[in-house]
């Protein structure tokens, strides 16, 4: 079965192992006329770039992309968007051990299960490297949400123990620490919770927040294509998600009706809510309110110290992890909660478009 | 945009409003020769059928399942299985002022802004009654799992502040108490605070968890529709859902690597994990140990107080919602996170049959 | 596998067996604000309708069609709309010798194939009865394109060796021959001809040619779902169909360039084709010219004379069919032609929605 | 709208314009365990290479596929394989003129209208350079086909008026003349029709058949993924095909029910039918018989003569094509069918794996 694509009219299909030739991906049903060059969807992969900070792995990846196709004289021409991202820093050599024995906590046990066979080079597809994919396609679906005055702003809300509240934030400040915290206080004391961990040998857990304004309401189609749900599968497909929240989340099942219910109140500008645990969806449709979500990531599953397991051959032994590898996820998660949340919305705006036959005869009439 | 179907090779479409003529659902997919009547549906509808006890509404809605298409001699044949339960319950009476303004917590507004109009009779599509399609559907591909040695069970995990430990029960206790927990001394509990709640014109919210046995490893597809992200599609596109969990869920955010890695371990019977925090998923697919998820689920929107409001001429207003609503939803949902889990699985399970070219030879050569 | 869902956004399942409780489909993602009744969908079905003249089953079918769902107070809700047709005239004993032998021409064997087991009253779901899900729905778009100035035109091109030239035609007169061809003196012509094949116990194909004019230019995607895929699926999906043609069709094989070639001239109402070789669609999109398309239909399967086959035990044998059958499927397959044309169309017409980015911002600029 | 995927289990996503830095495409659900290196797929691409006749244009491309993902150690792994091939021989100036004006037959004028700009360079994702990728993934579908026991075979059976009866000929005598014909003495008329055409500034059309051995009975959908269906949506979505017939195709409809039907009988190695008019497809499912399909594709559009249009100004014009154009595009073709019925066929095949549940039950219960 093809489990590669996302998306149903903003189609992108991505593809690569960690240590192959290449990553990239293909988008299908980008509409003509968008201004588009490699700059453009190179500052989401920067973002995401291994090597940056002391919390990331030391490795030096450019992660360089390119349009092989789809643009034309500086614009999208609606025809597939393939997008090439070289592997430049493959040494296969730190994996070699791997080969022999399935990791605790990664795919290489199912993986072999499901095929009978793996690749089992820096994890091959399982590899969060595989995001890039996700998020060369994510920066293009974000360009087109500004276009319609739609913004995403995903950040680390916790690391740990390391929670921050974000009432009020300055979305620059995401970029400025080596966290994506956007509070330089609670960063710093979460760099020195992983800087412990690292110290243990282990590693550490997070939440990833997303806010989505400027979405009119109407997105999202009832039943089970809703916009939460797609929000769900979108955020919930990345690797070491667990756990996803729209709007209080996990808080609604403590909470009481009339508490959670956000009044709706009408001024000039329109309809609104008086409060917002909603999360910007009601009934899987979009309410013109900041949509929200949260994910939850798992601790780095590579951790250096000895774990017990089991080899290919099928007997207990230990396998003590090499290589590189980041102390924490969140961080460069970050963009890829932002560029998932990206495709998820473009994709249900697009079908949107069919949900009022006045809309549709006025499209079409001045045609 | 057609947002009514679920699933790629067992596909089911879901159409009715609850206060239309019927409801029902089109099984599309399912495999020939089941053995199937309206009976082995029946006893899921029934699980969610309102009026049971005096914590679900009292209408009584006899909800009897006709099976129109696809069985023949009492064996599924192939062919789409049409699945029919006239509305007999319907008083359009009791809806007639929310004709007129946008309840809070519900999909009055967002539906109307998508749509233009909306059926405003007991909620329409975005009514709770549109879950009945699900669970017809979701009865039979429980029914086909159970052929392959899959068991589903889902039960009440908490109600408000009530929460139940369930590293041992009985699974037959779930259907034996008022709220659908399965600790007998539990539900008293929680059925105390739902009376308290009802006292207040209040609502509750909870925790459904569902844990799925006897899945073989290697099920799901990898980057986009892994297992998990399937389940949470499923499960976060049922309406008052805002949260989805996986294994130890919003937990590992607060966990470390050392805590959170499942070590693998071989004996005579094959290869396991030795705790299962990972919920029976790595990398997106099945690990062969028991699948656990949790919904959050809100209170009931419907509360019988004056709320605050938006009429639909546009003006601010208040609303004293009547009729007839359940004070928690989280019983009546039990089943249906149960069948759209078993949706979600079902068509991972189908897509799982070409992982391998020496199977797929296997297959056809004997035919 | 599932197979009985058509398009994408807007998205017909049909289900039900010949002889089963009562044949229907569900039509997602249908515009809201449509005016519709049963009447409008009726008056597709009663083209279709076997026992209207002396070539179509003597079978008494009202065929009365009920929408359960999806429209309310007279227009649709943008919620799926489910369309049922129950069966009044099942005679399951004229069935019961082919229950136990594969009628040549039939799909009984490949279904038994398929399945291990077959519906064999009435044909089951292969019988041509399946087509009336097919025409409710397609009566829906056909709707949708008329707000959108878009007609269809389906007629019988040619019986046997009798066909007719279409360059002139009065749309009315279709309706008005019991051979759906718009031309009197050579639908009686095509009457004795088939007089004649009912004498010799025979049967008769033809050819369904539509016309589809007022289609702007644009429409149909690239690669693999251009408009004439999508025609050709559609229309091939419709049992009887051997061969589909567009523009010219088959004749392009014995052409040349500089015949084929249809060339453009502008005048003040825009540009168009000096002729229309290419049937209205040059790369798989539309150019704004009427979209010409034939379907080749083969002679009723069931003729009423004895024939070599096998039975279910495996030995050879003879089957004489009795029961109800029309000489010639052609006439009752003109309005099914009609309709499945429509639902491609219609499709693609909502997918082109989203092919530029300039028309996507205004859409929801006004919004 | 994303149109450039094709099938739902084994998915090939084609990208890339003819005068871009590469044309490529990615083949999803792949199974994993099937041997494949570049030269698997070279012999395929060299097929429909251009250059290697007088009857081709005289482009030079190598055309040299990479595959970037997908496979390891020489096998499919079962996630995506990227193929790309590299575009050497643009030469864009050939193409400057026709970015002012719409070539007569072209799809340069739907383009614009669809899209609002087109990259003009030799027809951009309109080329008969973008079969290139359909080819690549086609040829991985044919080598699966084949470890299943089926084998394609496609050849040119007719050019202007030269046509071949097929009943008898060497599969190896496809590859061995300029046509693509298996018939020398024929292929040497139709080269000679040809030599004509060149002369007079004309181009030829011709007809492409497919046979398909191998297939088990029970392959296709019913009801709108018929196998039939299928094929010709595959076949009509190659740029230049204008009509598809299945088995005895456009005859059926002067044929009668008693010679049109295909009488079976039973011996000793199962059930055959004694004639195959239905070309191995009952009911949209296959019958075990070969498949026959016909593709009619009309003369190249490229002709060297002067030919009435418009610009892009609107202005009526006339336009004289230059640059490098073959005579006919039949030959080149051929793979193209056979590839593109390699990959409707396959996923059929798959899509089949789950008719039945006692089959389904006994895949998993052996793993």
């Amino acid at each position: 079965m093809a489990g590669s694509s996302f998306g149903r009219q903003f189609r992108v299909t991505t593809w690569g192992e960690s240590h192959g030739k290449a990553i990239g991906a293909v988008v299908d049903g980008c509409p003509a006329g968008l201004l588009l060059c490699e700059k453009d969807i190179q500052s989401y992969l920067d973002r995401r770039r291994p090597g940056m900070t002391r919390y990331s792995t030391p490795r030096k990846e450019s992660d360089e992309v390119q349009i092989l196709s789809g643009v034309f004289e500086g614009r999208t021409t609606g025809t597939p968007i393939s997008l090439l991202i070289p592997n430049t820093s493959q040494r296969s050599a730190d994996y070699t051990q791997i080969a022999s024995c399935y990791r605790p906590g990664h795919a290489d046990y199912t993986y072999t299960e499901k095929y009978g066979l793996r690749d089992y080079r820096g994890g091959g597809r399982s590899s969060g490297r595989e995001t890039a994919g996700r998020v060369a396609a994510g920066a293009i679906a974000a360009r087109i949400l500004k276009e319609l005055g739609i913004e995403l702003c995903a950040y680390t809300k916790s690391i740990g123990p390391v929670c921050i509240d974000m009432s009020r934030f300055e979305k620059e400040a995401i970029l400025e620490t080596p966290t994506a915290m956007p509070d330089r206080t609670a960063s710093l004391e979460a760099e020195a919770y992983l800087t412990d961990c690292m110290k243990r040998t282990d590693s550490a857990g997070g939440v990833v927040e997303c806010r989505i304004t400027g979405v009119p309401a109407g997105i999202g189609e009832p039943v089970f294509d809703k916009l939460d749900a797609g929000l769900a599968a979108a955020v919930m497909s990345i690797g070491a998600v667990k756990a996803v929240e729209i709007g209080d989340g996990t808080a609604v099942s403590h909470s009481t009706g009339s508490r959670n219910n956000d009044p709706f109140f009408a001024d000039e500008s329109g309809i609104h809510k008086r409060t917002n645990h909603a999360g910007g969806i009601l009934g899987g449709i979009s309410d013109g309110d900041p949509i929200l979500l949260r994910a939850h990531i798992k601790p780095t599953p590579s951790i250096f110290r000895e774990q017990e397991t089991v080899g290919t051959d099928g007997k207990n032994c230990t396998v003590q992890i090499k290589g590189r590898h980041d102390p924490v996820i969140v961080p460069r998660a970050v963009v890829v909660v932002e560029c998932m949340s990206a495709l998820a919305l473009l994709d249900l705006i697009m079908a949107n478009m069919t949900a009022r036959l006045d809309r549709m005869a006025e499209f079409y009439r001045k045609r």
